[in-house]
Formats: C-alpha cells, structure tokens, sequence
C-alpha cells in the first residue's frame, strides 16, 4: 500500500492512524467538520481520545476530498447513520479499485444497510473489508494487546488489512463473513445498552452474564436468518466484541444504559455523552430487520421500548425474568 | 418432593437450601466434616459465605448419611476431586430411584469422569440433572436475578428441577445436553484463571475479551468432539458463565489467576485463598481430554503451563498474541 486514509477522527479513527504511522506506514487521516481537523492538524491530540498523541508520520488533511485522493486504501471510522452524507461527496475523488475497510458497527435507520453496504454504492466494484472486534479505544491507545477479524467476500483484501494492522499488539484474524461480522457488530451495540441498565440498577454479574449469553442468542436467531455464519457470533467479532462492551466501563453503550439505569431520561444522557451512541439509532433497525424476518427478539425490545417508549427499566427485567420457564433455545 | 438434601455446605450448597427454604420446600443441608456442619447448625452462618444466614426452615444436619435418608432429591454440591470419597459412604443410605441434581464443576483428574457420571457410578438407575449457570453465590444469597439450567437426559427430571428451583429472582431454562453443560462448566474455570493472569498483568478488557472467545472456541471444539450439542455452549451454561466468572472480581478462579499475574506462586495463591479453586486441577483433566479426542487448546496449555510447569504469565501472553496471524476458525 503507498497511501492509506483514515476517513473519521473520532476514537477509532485517530487509533488506527497511529498504529499505522508507528509501522512506518503512510496514512492521513481526515474528517467530516475540516475546522476541527484543522485544530487535531496543529493540537495532534483530540479530545475524543485523551492519552493519544498523533506520531508526526500521520499527515492530518482538513478536506476531505485531499485526504483521498490517490489513497489506495481507505478506512470508514465515521459512525453509521452519517457515513452516507460522508461518503456521497467523496465518490469522485476516490479510486474505485482502492480497498474499503470499515469500522462502524451499526445499521442505518432509514434503508436498514450495514456499513460496508453504504460504501459499496459509492464504489461498486471496489474490495470491501469489515474490520471489528473487542477494541476498547483507549485501551488500543495504550497498546494493550487486542484482537481484530477482517471480514471479507474478497480473502485477499482481507489478507491485505490483517498484514496493514497487525502488529505485536494487535492480532488480526481473517474471516469469510462480512455480514455476520457487520451484524454482530450493530447488534452488540444494542445489548450493552441493556448491560448498562443492569449496572446502573446494581442487579450483578450474574444477570448481566445471563442477558450476554440470551442477547448473544438473538444475534444468532437474527443473524442466521438473513444468512450469516453462525460460527462468526462465536468469534472474536462476535462474542468477543460482546463481552468488552457489555464489561468495559469505558464504553459509551455500556455508559449510556447504565445512565438510563439510575433514572436519566435518553435526552439527559445523550446530552451528556457528546459522542455518537450507536446502539440507540440502530436499537430501530434492529428490531425492523427482526420484524422483516419474523424473528423475536425480547432483549432488543425491551432496549427499544425503554429508548424509544418511554419503559421503565425496572420493569423490563421484571418483564423478562417473569416470563413462564422454559427449554432452553439458542438458535 | 418430600424431601431434598442437599450435600455440600460451600457457597452453592448454603444458596440453594436457602433458595428453597424461602420457597416453603422441606430441605436439608449437610457436609462432608461432621464438625463444621454441627457448627452451621448452631450458627446459621458460615465464613464460606458472609451474608448469608440460613433460614430457620432449613434442617443442618450434622451426619451425612442421616441427611440423606428418605431423600428423593440429593443435591451434590461438593467440589469435583472429592465427590467420589463423600458420595461412595453414602450409596447404601440413598434412595437409588432419586433424582441426583449436581452443581460441581469440574473433571475429575484420576479418572477424567464430569460430576454426574462420578454420582451414576454410586446409582445407575438415578436420574441424573445437572444444575449450571452464571452464579457467583454473594449475589445470589442478595436474591439478584440469575439463571440457570437443568440439564438431563430425563426431561421430566430436568423439568422438576426447573419448578423445584425457579423463584422470582431465578429463572431456570430445561436443556437436553448435560455432557456439553457439565464441559463448559469444567472448562471456563480454567479459561476463567486466564482471564485472572490479564487482569493480573493489567492487559485491559479487549484482551480479556479475545481470551473469552478464543477460550469459548477451545470448549467447543473439545466438547463437539466429545458429542456435546454446540448451542450449548452459545447458552447459559456455556458463554453465561463463562463471561460471569471471567469478569467478576468476585470468581475464585479468576482471583487466583489474578494473583498468579501479579507474581505469586501457585503454592502461595492456594494457601491464601482458604477454598478449592476448581480449574487448577480441572486444567489438569482437560489437557488430558484434549489429547484423547486429538484436540489442541492453545489457552488451556497455557494455563496448565502457567500452574504446573512454571510458565511465566508474561512469556504466555506474548507466546499466545505472537503466533503467526491465521484465519478464524472456531469449531
């Protein structure tokens, strides 16, 4: 590769540059708000990730459209339901060949596509590369170590960004399933909301192991359904990305649930946050994809109810710890 | 039922009587050491559980063989090395038509045997249930909502656990594969001490969470071997508990990996942890399952390195993140 860009400075974005840059490999990184790309430009460090330094190698470009032109790679590090107003704008500047690799875990409200579907309509024939796992940003930014899959249709792009990304701290295993990996990915999002609310209502690991194995449950019916891998959920993108986000305190997901938990109305915490919360947008496309594919999804619900309909979160564990016993069923 | 016993008066051992004493149910509870149980009796309280006070309706008595007369539930609730050297004194004094329910879990080193099968040998005509879940019991004895499964090759067994047990605050789900929830359950207190070494080490949650996928992905590969169900594994038993005792400080297999992480010998940990910590032998029986069914388990090895061998936990991590980047694969 002779020119790679990071499209995105939140907390993924400004990772991956570094580790990039720390290989010796050229990388830029842009944004979508060019004054404050312009500010990490001077600062080299952003407020998203506090404890990260950009390494001088990485070349911060304010436009867009600069920042990808000639790049024979291209990473996706901005949040699903804006990667499209993005992305459109950039289409003539961008090489169609130039790999797409993208970090967004999400589904988009309005036409319910996984990221990488978005860039395709912006690059049809270009090689499309999921890349996802447990990557606790701040952790990465310490190089702790840490795993990755690259999942694509093409195993020799994703043999291209495991060797890009790897490193003695980061390990990346390749993987056929792009869509099992961009679902897993979306889903877990939704379940750490729940994982929070069982934090912030104190109710223990106990119950909150329990909604891990049953929302990991529903990933797989769902998943399954629309033709994904089911070894996939089990993996590192799967199960792995679960549990660091249902766990880690540093996650926003987690932290969003957990303020729903104590009593926060969804506007109070969304203010409070000032990053993106994937898992309250993609909570709606989840259950519309359910809906689609006549899939129940208990979990996801209630998470959608207590966002969206007002539910209280006490009620909704008493909703699903009082349903009648039974069998236990996984796909 | 008219009468259940339990034997075993650890942590699960003084829940469950809990459990069911509050459930109106007539039970007993007793132990392997005579003494200790006539002082429970007395107290109503044990250090084994700080908290924890046994209702008055539960019958301590003293005497195991007394205990367990007239019984038609037994409960094992001894660790797994010792269950043959309690259970074989009491043969002649139990019922051999009642149902035997087991919370053990563990593999027996000397003949490679789960729990049930080491209490079949003692009634082979007993229908046998096998209760496992994400339980750490301090929160259990607060009543925190959790669940479990009744495992059983006998469904009407399993579902007389399942009513026997279920409460407002336990939910229990039937299951037909008592192999595959007796394995995960052996299995991640081993992996669980690896998860104790990166915290040791201070490694972070996205390498806690890799080790949890890539140690789920070792117990399906070893159990499916053995002909256990995999959605087992997907399940309660499986992935359940395993992120439960992976990630809660309170697991005594995860603190003893802790401590191992930070440089305390085995020796040391053991004598200052005052209860049996089950993986360290369990990894033992393991490794050996692993190579009868020709299986290989990169983390298990590990840890049974780490324990028996004097591995640096260092020099494993690093051996571990530093192998050549493959494709992921998880059956």
């Amino acid at each position: 590769m002779s020119q790679i860009t990071i499209v995105g400075d939140g907390q993924m974005g400004l990772v991956l540059a570094m580790l990039l840059a720390e290989k010796g490999t050229a990388v830029r990184i842009t944004g979508p708000f060019p004054d404050q790309v312009a500010t990490l430009a001077k600062s080299r460090v952003s407020q998203r990730l506090p404890g990260l330094t950009l390494p001088a190698r990485v070349e911060v470009v304010a436009e867009a459209k600069d920042a990808v032109d000639g790049a024979d790679l291209l990473v996706n590090a901005i949040p699903t339901q804006f990667i499209r107003r993005v992305w459109e704008p950039l289409a003539a500047a961008t090489s169609s060949a130039a790999i797409r690799a993208s970090v967004a875990k999400g589904i988009e409200v309005s036409t319910l596509e996984r990221p990488s579907e978005i860039l395709a309509e912006f690059a049809p024939d270009a090689p499309l590369v999921v890349l996802s796992g447990p990557t606790i940003a701040a952790e990465l930014a310490r190089r702790l170590p840490a795993t990755m899959v690259a999942a694509s249709d093409n195993e020799d792009a994703a043999r291209v960004v495991q060797e890009l990304f790897g490193t003695s701290w980061m390990r990346i295993y390749t993987n056929t399933d792009p869509l099992g990996v961009e679902l897993a990915g979306a889903a877990k999002n939704v379940i750490a909301i729940a994982a929070g609310i069982i934090d912030g209502l104190a109710a223990g690991y106990n119950a909150k192991s329990a909604l891990l194995a049953r929302g990991l449950s529903e990933i797989v019916r769902l998943g399954t359904a629309m033709g994904a891998n089911v070894e996939t959920f089990f993996g590192i993108a799967g199960v792995g990305d679960l549990a660091t986000t249902c766990f880690s305190p540093e996650g926003r997901n987690r932290t969003c649930g957990e303020r729903l938990g104590v009593g926060q109305t969804l506007k109070e915490v969304l203010d409070g946050m000032g990053s993106v919360v994937e898992g309250v947008e993609t909570a709606r496309g989840m259950l519309e994809l359910a809906r689609r594919h006549d899939i129940e999804l208990p979990i996801m619900e209630a998470v959608h109810a207590i966002l969206h309909e007002g539910l209280d979160p006490r009620d909704a564990i008493t909703g699903l710890m009082g349903r009648e016993q039974k069998p236990e069923r996984i796909g």
